[in-house]
């Protein structure tokens, strides 16, 4: 595609209010100096999408004027800004979906992730993906080698908050890690703790079958939490990832950490949770969250092409720019794993 | 005091039962190998021995023999065990209380304060130093100069926990630290943060007289939490130690700390507490606790030495061994800080 | 002074070639969207000025065209570009005088003083600051309190050194530190480690005026190190930093750091230096080197506020722009140990 | 085996002088209260055996009494201590061949391997394991699997060594690292660097029959220093390890490190060494070097049992305990690789 064949105008899904999408024509959104436009081939749908969908709000962030979902994104280079190689132009991408400022604080310490001045994609007011172009500094335009599909470019996204749990975790060769939770952050942070080494990797989740799906996805064992209990293991927890949001599994997984060990919350549930301080305190458990991501593209494209983690096959659902809401519904299905929408289908 | 001089027998105070303390006449103990016998000049009283008095547990120690309260101990050597250099009689010594296994996993990785078998004065069944003499090992007898008097030596003790915290908490030239509670142990972690070069040390306290000491002690600015709410103060704090263990105290402490900030929880107080999840996930805050300490004494004697912390002036109550249980119960007089114990006397 | 008193044209002192400068007139810049523009008040001159001035160049970066030197700056903010909070005018700053791109990898990851995009005064073909005005990122000219001097505010430039190698050392409370070379750098880095803490500063150098100099700034001990071998000492030194840039003096240092010690290169000397790496192996030392600062401003700012470490007896040398000249020739004064140039003088 | 059935007496191969073995009769050692009594399966021949053979000396270890050569230790328990759970006894273990003190400040902060009081295999004047039987404390006879070897146990310790500079490489799941030299070390570290995640490994080596063996052992490129200099390539190095001891290799090394990158000295090659200075300097490059290893096995034997390093292949020579000459001669043989020594043959 040449610039010439840019169109005026596009096409987008817009939260108008909770529950209520329209399909809106905009103005295709020029790049700005250091940015490139992208042409959006795949856009997973994540569970703040759908949070946002249903509740109109995560907390501080309130939609209250329209708002594009949808901040997994894959697709291809069609523009690029006036400080921009132009032979960037065809790329396949995967985005880094944020825009930090670059000159606070916490831009300056390596800490963009936490930057106040953030514009990050699909959170009010700024649009997300479930449209046909969207725009994109290019150094947060990742490129991608032909071996990854435009889902799994999408899907970069999640392995990225994965990344960032198992760095975050310590995981290195040699650990055992626990980890609450077998949906789609949980299957996707078990693979990547075992490409970062993790020796066991111990999942637990309430539902058989999901349950069964981890230990295809790096689980080397599996627990339901009601029968066997995680602090009870026959094995020291490094390290324990709640990737659930549950406040009883964020509870047995502190329990469940050896002396010195870690704890990383990133699945997002009720906003104070009752913890077990104590334990905290007598084995010096380090207990955390993650928010978003730095630095994690390049990680995951790698570990994405050389076949350590299988994203391609987490697909369960496709949809068209037309069917976005049958997509944010799509959880409902206890068969649905994760599903993505294609605008320009 | 030569070791002939030695006597056989001496004098202990014994805890018998729940509020119930005896004084009794044991063997001296002879120094192991690798140990020394000191004859004990001053012992602090802690909390925790004032919660074994009167409760008879502390979590799962329990203490169900007879057991030798006091760990924070000043004295002189007066005997040494055959490995030791018999030149180190005399020397006049701060006791780290505490026998890790050194050969654990925890002891391996310089964890030994987290050492399963670890055998620590006054915590069941090993007893402490409310007695003429003690043995430890050589290497955790540090020796103090004699510009650190006995009971300086003794409080090197929680000045210990103080810089472990202070450790924790990542406090370097220009940190913000908040400090929850000023009784003796956020009073002396105040100093501590202040030696550690924090610019600013806020210390938050229910009692205007706390308040007012802890600006004597290090504090550059001191805070009532019923009227001024340490999450909406004018200075990013980098670090919140909580030395309260009031649950109102950490969570607002928590929800203070920055983005990428720490907190970390000495106080002990319920051992479980409803924690702001949600904060610690989006600001990547790091919450964690401390279990005693590794390698301070040899700080803290400096920071005393040098007259960087002031522990001398923190003695408000001076007892002998037949007036342990008057220790103990000295904090009921909201005037005292710190009480000591004298065997000798 | 408002902008409509801000002149058209400015003085500058330009160097053309090899030990050859001129005084030109210059249009005084306009500030980009997100800076200042700085009326300065001083300047202090770095070693590496007068290298420029002497050699035209230092290693790969070459004088080739004409070039302004000065790059420690303290000024007040005249102007602001149209992102910047116009309030700032009047602020007396200190100059961070580096501009980041704030997109690349070293950027991202918060080592912005690597990044390979940098544009850094007094560095061709970036003009410093031997002139009337500059400009800088807004984030980058530091607001200091009245009681820091436009000297200081300077000199702050070589604190971040000392800062950036003390941080790297290592030092904390308690540590003992060998510092080699007695010159400006030298002097503030055991000004400076002392603040971080360190107990023991011991500082070699083969002059004895500048050992007793140093004795008065920071130093708890010195040494000549023809007649006591640094590596004799009968103290285990934690850290080492050199500052002289000589090599028997970087071998001597690291050969006296103790096991798991760390050393750190700061003085510029030889391109390649003969280094014992079986000490470095058998005690798994740590030899790395700085370049620059991040994040250092607020550190310093602090410890000059509060009297932790005296920039302003320092300055031995104060010279017009005219005499640029007389002041990059200073170093050669024995008795000199700090020059600063004053534009508006 | 049982206890009665251990002999009184066993044979050693011990090293008199340069170049000069014999085989002698000596009792069989008792294991220590702590300790528990090996049978020797096999045990590897390291270059450092060689050097002893061959030189007599290690830098200041110098042979000047009979040795017993050998630490790279595969074998089988046959008693324990008094302190030793009688059940170890008939586990099959691989021995990490150091006795540290547990007591001094190195031990105390996780740093035993640089324990000045260590008691190391094969290090004058503590004997080795080429011989019948050996002791070592409990916690240092680690358990392996059936699925690995004794061969494989031995070569437990080289692993160890490559672990160790990975981890001190900082290797993680993308990084990219450059090893010099393709003997062992460098084969396993190899190895080990692409089980730790390194996306690229690229091993520099002078012998194409050692860069093609590089290539099937984890290596994916190789180059031949004398055509292609590793500072020219066209990747970022996060990491370069040398494996090789040779100035060149280690200068060429550092020069090729990306800004903030990492240097890992562990071959063993001249004293001193001409090192870039100002290369470490500008880019803030951290050299270091490793001395033996810590907490280890766990790892190395996980990774051996799931065959994400392969030991077993490496065995080039197997040798009785009448053939350690021979043994220690084949490196001269340019297709050996890794010789091991059955002393029960």
């Amino acid at each position: 595609m040449t610039h010439s064949e840019i169109p005026e105008r596009m096409r987008a899904s817009v939260l108008l209010g909770t529950r209520e999408l329209a399909i809106e024509e905009r103005p295709v959104p020029k790049p700005a100096a250091d940015e490139v436009l992208v042409r959006v081939g795949a856009v997973g749908v994540c569970g703040s999408d759908v949070h946002y969908f249903r509740e109109g709000r995560i907390g501080d962030f309130v939609v209250d004027a329209p708002l594009v979902l949808g901040h997994e994104v894959g697709g291809v280079i069609v523009a690029v800004g006036e400080h921009v190689d132009p032979a960037r132009v065809g790329h396949r991408v995967a985005i880094e979906p944020q825009r930090p400022c670059g000159r606070c604080r916490e831009c300056r310490i390596g800490k963009y992730n936490l930057c106040p001045d953030m514009e990050f994609y699909a959170t009010p007011p700024i649009d997300g993906a479930f449209t046909e172009f969207v725009t994109i500094q290019s150094a947060f335009a990742h490129d991608v080698p032909d071996s990854v599909t435009d889902e799994a470019a999408a899907l970069l996204e999640p392995l990225s908050v994965a990344i960032t749990s198992v760095r975050k975790a310590g995981i290195v060769p040699g650990s055992t890690v626990l980890i609450a939770g077998a949906g789609p952050i949980g299957i996707i942070t078990a693979q990547t703790a075992r490409a970062f080494g993790a020796g066991e990797v111990i999942v637990s989740d309430l539902v058989e079958a999901r349950r069964e799906r981890a230990l295809q996805y790096g689980a080397t064992r599996v627990i339901d939490p009601r029968t066997e209990n995680p602090a009870d293991l026959d094995v020291p927890i490094d390290a324990f990832i709640d990737a659930s949001g549950a406040a009883p599994a964020v509870q047995s997984g502190i329990r469940a950490v050896r002396p010195a060990g870690t704890a990383v919350l990133v699945g997002l549930g009720n906003p104070e949770m009752t913890l077990p301080v104590e334990d905290i305190q007598n084995r010096e458990i380090t207990v955390t969250g993650i928010f978003r991501y730095t630095e994690t593209w390049p990680v995951a494209i790698q570990l994405v092409a050389n076949g350590q983690v299988d994203l391609d096959s987490l697909v369960t659902g496709r949809f068209g720019l037309d069917e976005v809401e049958q997509a944010l519904e799509s959880d409902t299905d206890p068969d649905s794993l994760k599903s993505v929408v294609y605008p320009a289908r």
